[in-house]
């Protein structure tokens, strides 16, 4: 089966335990790949939501999670190509971008029934429903996002796109995330160049939260938060860090991570199958750029969190501006933000680093072909106290 | 200057550069500390809070704070008594609880002008007012706090009803929250056994989600969110791992952490400071109990958070219930949950232990003289999936 996509083709298969593989190509020949030839039982995901009724939200458990792999050597990356001798994930000698169902999810289609009603309600549970996946952006086991050219990043954005339209529509699927983690300091178990893809039955207590403010504020100016946000950023130019015709990244004035940018496009759009032509098109350099000044910020790797937010499937999506999210956990060179009792226990964060010398460091570190316009960077010069 | 407090008595005093320091005593005869012998300039924190339009919540900055010292080696501790030749943060050659102005705040009282108001409404700015407050809970380098004798634990309590009656008077104080982080691989940058106390100028985003569903649940329901909470918990208890006349610790049945547990008296309080005698009586033990069951999990120390939740000092008072909140970050003996895109991008918690499992696991964990009866043990029996 192949599904035409923006601009690349699209192939489907199925591994031995039965989940679902999908091969990205921008070649017009139609992509063949090899079947699984491992032995792999049935996965038997366990996964479980429970409402937290203090927070109003809901946790996924997966007890089989305990049991997945943990930083493996490189010469048995289960991302890498397979080849003979050494099967992995992707049974395909090599591939461009390739997305496929994760073996340890935190949901799943368990088909189990609904728990009964006489459940109290104070507790309650529900089969984890929903879909996690992994998706690797180039079969080069060394390199990063920010290594990938503009091509292969188009095609990451057209698998994302395809994933997160072809999730939305799933029985019970309320929100689709696609981000990535990058960094053993933050746990990644993987160093594969690869992102995740997270397909929610539920609303997810963020998004939730921006929602609830977005209608907040029509109701109080009538106007559109997200709107109004990227404007005031804008405008006031001192967090901006790259600004072209389709899109603006900033460092947003009350940023609660070190290094933070958020990326949005100057008109909104609901999520990443919405944007027009003109802001895809212009994506994979902006993109390219702001992973490239996260890249050169320390002169060394550094760990990050990237998440593109997406309007939930079926409710908000009027008001609600797709972006993304970039932030680091490092706030020098050697020192990490951690997150200690006032931000794990109140969900109240304190920054050491001020948004504006963030904004401005970021600026700095800007490649040859940065994106910034030289006007915008002088009248962005960072305040005194930066 | 001596307050009387319930079963102690406290000296108060002034380091060089001008912040308060409090001795906490249980001894009869007035404590006399020493003066402070250190040459500090005066502390000039540029504390700042800055709105998060989207979260709707306040972030603190403090870039003073890149520098605060960072693990250093025992015989440089600035929590350990002073001794000639190395005078540390405690005037005194040696103390039973202490609490003094932490020097590298995320608060402080600066002193700023609010600022003009016609600045965006959107980007809101406002001084850090407020006060972050150190406890060393004793003066020996090499304990925690599972290792103190039930007395000393009564004086830290002490401490905390007095910091937070205290704090909650100041001008602008919103809540004041009590809490310890322990473990470097947490971030934790003194190994010395404290804690600390934060005085928001604000409610915290944690506590307006819990007063937002116990104000929903009370318009649905009639009942106390909290109450109902803990009877259901009490009375179904397969997750119950302390059980006592005045007090109730439990894995709660969404937990976010991988061994996390809540401790509330029977009968609600709002905050420590309205604990009845008998409760208060009672706490010192069952906190050790609680305490020393974490410790001994995984047989050698791991990284937690305990925080003690108090109803702010303004609002949503009559109907909140002050509990401690207590949680791992080991899901095993080796292995750290890590907060990555879901949680850190989303607020969805994943979690790959069971509460019932954990809450098994924490029972296992008593000492001689753990506080669960067996009866109720032999009831709490964990289901099988466990």
């Amino acid at each position: 089966m192949s599904l035409p996509v923006a601009r690349s083709r699209r192939a489907r298969g199925r591994l031995t335990d039965g989940r679902e593989v999908f091969y990205f190509t921008t070649r017009s020949s139609p992509f063949v790949a090899a079947s699984d030839r491992r032995r792999l039982g049935p996965v038997q995901p366990v996964c479980e939501l429970r409402h937290d009724p203090l927070l109003g939200t809901w946790v996924m458990y997966g007890a089989h999670r305990q049991d997945r792999s943990y930083l493996p050597t490189p010469d048995a990356c289960p991302f890498c190509p397979s080849a003979h001798g050494r099967e992995g994930e992707v049974p395909a000698p090599e591939y461009e971008v390739v997305v496929f169902e994760n073996r340890f999810p935190s949901l799943a289609d368990t088909g189990d029934p609904e728990l009964p009603e006489d459940e109290p309600r104070l507790m309650r549970n529900s089969p984890g429903r929903g879909r996690c996946e992994v998706i690797c952006y180039t079969s080069d086991h060394n390199a990063t996002f920010a290594d990938l050219g503009p091509e292969r990043v188009a095609l990451v954005i057209d698998a994302l796109v395809d994933r997160s339209v072809e999730l939305g529509r799933k029985l019970g699927v309320e929100q689709v995330f696609c981000f990535e983690n990058s960094g053993k300091q933050i746990g990644v178990t993987q160093t594969h160049p690869h992102g995740q893809i997270y397909a929610y039955p539920f609303v997810t207590r963020r998004t939730r939260a921006m929602l609830a403010s977005a209608r907040a504020y029509r109701q109080r100016t009538g106007g559109n938060l997200f709107d109004d946000l990227v404007s005031a950023e804008s405008n006031d130019g001192s967090r901006v860090v790259i600004s072209t015709d389709n899109w603006v990244a900033f460092v947003p004035h009350a940023a609660r991570w070190p290094y933070e940018a958020h990326l949005y496009p100057r008109q909104r759009r609901p999520d990443l199958a919405a944007l027009s032509p003109a802001q895809r098109a212009e994506l994979p350099e902006v993109l390219l750029d702001l992973y490239g000044r996260f890249a050169r910020l320390f002169g060394k790797p550094s760990p990050y969190i990237a998440g593109w937010h997406q309007a939930p499937v079926r409710q908000g999506r009027p008001g609600f501006a797709c972006h993304l999210e970039l932030f680091t956990f490092s706030r020098t060179a050697d020192k990490l933000k951690y997150l200690a009792g006032s931000e794990a226990g109140m969900d109240a964060f304190a920054n050491d680093v001020l948004p504006e010398a963030a904004a401005a460091a970021l600026r700095a570190a800007g490649g040859g072909g940065g994106l910034v316009s030289s006007a915008l960077t002088a009248r962005a010069a960072p305040p005194g106290r930066g």
